[in-house]
């Protein structure tokens, strides 16, 4: 689905617990897991001011909360302005109490309009619980 | 760009030291760090073949490579036939010996007529010297 930028703070996904990708015993310790891909595109002209707003928002998010396992941010080299976000919470109430922090929200208002679209694409992962470490 | 599935094993990436998407000195220590993300699109028939392909493929890397930092895939809640991997390398060396592994070959032989498309992003992280773990 394509959502306006400022639907990016109260966009809710789907309830109930996850469906996995895979089988397997290890996945059971790990269904609560809440994985999704952002895919946005920024404003050129505001790449940079983008970038730095987000950079803060993630490592805020990594640091102060252990609910968000990863945020995973990449651009491709061929168009700069797209942005993917791999996103791994520990469980929807991770998920949720994330978009309530202030960190979230100065990231979300600070860069509202520098977003020109934004697709959040929920997804299951192959292999259950991994997630990204520094 | 798009390209056939069995072009998969003789991609070759851009050579030459990525230059990262932001700056800072943890980023010197990670800069050669290889990112990319692969989009692919599987025949619906023989999806479930492909992930079992897949998983082993991945979860032989993970164990056998210590250059292969991460491959993460997922798949679209909405349309589980396209799947998205997360591939981060130490370096383009530990790529290119990726690529000629037996596990990886086994993986793109076996699953060559089961993608229908294929489409490699070459990426620059917003953080460096992340990777995924288990």
């Amino acid at each position: 689905m394509s959502i306006s930028a400022r639907d990016l703070g109260i966009s809710v996904l789907a309830a109930g617990v996850m469906t996995l990708f895979s089988s397997g015993s290890a996945i059971a310790q790990k269904k609560e897991q809440l994985v999704r891909m952002a895919r946005l595109t920024i404003d050129s002209a505001q790449l940079e001011n983008y970038k730095a707003a987000l950079k803060v928002g993630i490592e805020t998010a990594l640091r102060l909360e252990p609910g968000v396992l990863a945020l995973y941010a990449v651009a491709e080299k061929n168009n700069p302005c797209r942005i993917t976000i791999l996103e791994i919470y520990a469980s929807q109430e991770a998920y949720q109490s994330h978009v309530k922090t202030a960190h979230f929200l100065k990231y979300k208002n600070s860069t509202k309009d520098m977003v020109t679209s934004l697709e959040l694409v929920d997804v299951d992962p192959l292999l259950a619980g991994m997630h990204l470490r520094q």
